[in-house]
């Protein structure tokens, strides 16, 4: 099996994660949360986002998090923004790092930022400009590059010309996110395999919600074409509050586990991750997805 | 990616699901299980253990479950037995199919049937050898062939000796089971590519635990080394009261969802997996590990 020596993890718990939690979780667990991830050699995460407050109230202390948070000069934090507006408060925030996100399903486009799809794009051409002039480091979410919520299964086609133009546009990082989790290990290879062929300039990274319990099998397969690049969730923090019966993202412990046991190198302690876990858990009332504290905790009741 | 056409299908759910379950299930439940199960397209079930009732107080009703099913023409029943004892007390209940087990681990091995491995392999021989003269299907597992949950990591070529033993015995189907769910995908690639390699006669089939999550990354695995059979459980139901920390098996309904995702034929019904679910979650007071129901709860909340 052929396999990358090295992979990076991009830990979205912070933003992807916590935003889907209904009750406000105080400023300061936030910035504890991060804090904590800070010290597990994660070298990339998304902290914050700048959304209305109306759509997404848990994001509202984007501005107080990034201010409160210790910021390790090993770490990218990045702001996730939905449109122009958000690019500019970002950046009046101090944010050298900015996720913008997209959809290739038009419907699902509308729903998350109300928005026809080509109106994102067009939206989004100026802000990479200014971004790029500003050097601002550019990550570019295409949402729903395998399915829609509501339109059903994602023409392959669509997502490679929006990879193509992005692309050209010179962005940092371009993320291929299956945001409900409904894509299966053989239309992962196969999306991933045109992508690696078309030779973006952009790194690219898979985004994979495990709605289905498929997303460390699409991460396999996303190895196996050459994707050396993951988002992840700590716990399995997630889902996603405009695409209904999304589960959370692959979690954090469980693909970087997954990834020691087979010999690839992440920078990641485990057992770091493990005591960030302790304060994931009081965050949330579900139980958390990832299996790692669950043989953790057995092993435990077991002794 | 290159993936076989048709896959079989053993549901271990009624044996290996059940056994874990620490208040006795009603024998009329079990039946009424194996019945549900019967209408699902399943070809292959493990539906009892003619193991010692002291150690494995749940199976004590095999002969009456054996006897109160409805014996569908198309359906395999294979019952577990554990030595030459449990094998004659299979044979006199009518057992046209039989499930011995080794460990590739001595330890384990002598902590589940308390005898050597050897013990076990030379007790088998005369075993298989009335089972051929008798026309029983002999099934043949090699439980802890990845990692043992008192000896760790258990050698390749420990397995491969046994599987090419076992197989020059002339039985009919040798399953590779990782019994504590600690195989990663790249061992499970490189056992599995070894073992096809040697090209024994015998059928192979793959049984997964779920314990990391990583059951279905390692089918997917197996699969590309060209595994087309594989042991499930309807729910994830199971563990092993031997293996301390170990999960449940790869869930049924999660597993044939998957492979009819990537274009695999099962002959399984989705919808009457789902149907025989609900038959399942009150015989356990755990939460069941699959994920295929969580997302129609889910689904259905939300209308």
């Amino acid at each position: 099996m052929t396999l990358p020596l090295k992979v990076n993890i991009v830990e979205v718990g912070p933003r992807d994660g916590l935003q889907n939690e209904a009750e406000f979780i105080p400023t300061d667990k936030k910035i504890e949360l991060i804090n904590s991830l800070n010290q597990t050699g994660l070298k990339r995460m998304e902290a914050a986002s700048f959304v209305h407050p109306l759509y997404v109230p848990q994001m509202k202390d984007a501005r107080a998090v990034l201010q409160g948070i210790e910021h390790s000069p090993d770490v990218q934090y990045m702001a996730l923004v939905p449109n122009a507006k958000g690019y500019e408060r970002a950046l009046e925030n101090g944010v050298k790092a900015v996720s913008l996100v997209v959809g290739a399903s038009d419907s699902f486009n509308r729903n998350n930022v109300k928005m026809s799809r080509e109106e994102s794009l067009r939206n989004f051409e100026a802000v990479v400009k200014d971004a790029r002039k500003n050097q601002i480091f550019i990550r570019y979410n295409i949402a729903t590059s395998f399915w829609c919520p509501f339109e059903g299964r994602v023409e392959e086609k669509a997502v490679l010309e929006m990879v193509q133009e992005i692309d050209s546009q010179g962005v940092d990082e371009i993320v291929i996110c299956d945001t409900i989790g409904r894509a299966n290990p053989k239309q992962t290879a196969e999306l991933f395999s045109q992508i690696t062929a078309i030779g973006p300039r952009a790194a690219i990274t898979a985004h994979l919600h495990d709605t289905y319990g498929f997303a460390l099998a699409n991460i396999l397969a996303a190895l196996k074409e050459g994707v050396t690049s993951f988002d992840t969730s700590i716990g399995g923090l997630g889902g996603c509050p405009f695409a209904p019966g999304a589960a959370g993202n692959a979690a954090t412990e469980d693909v970087v586990f997954m990834l020691h046991e087979m010999g690839i190198e992440t920078g990641i302690d485990i057992d770091a991750l493990k005591q960030t876990l302790e304060i994931v858990k009081p965050l949330t009332k579900r139980e958390l997805t990832g299996r790692l504290h669950k043989v953790q905790a057995c092993a435990a009741a077991a002794n």
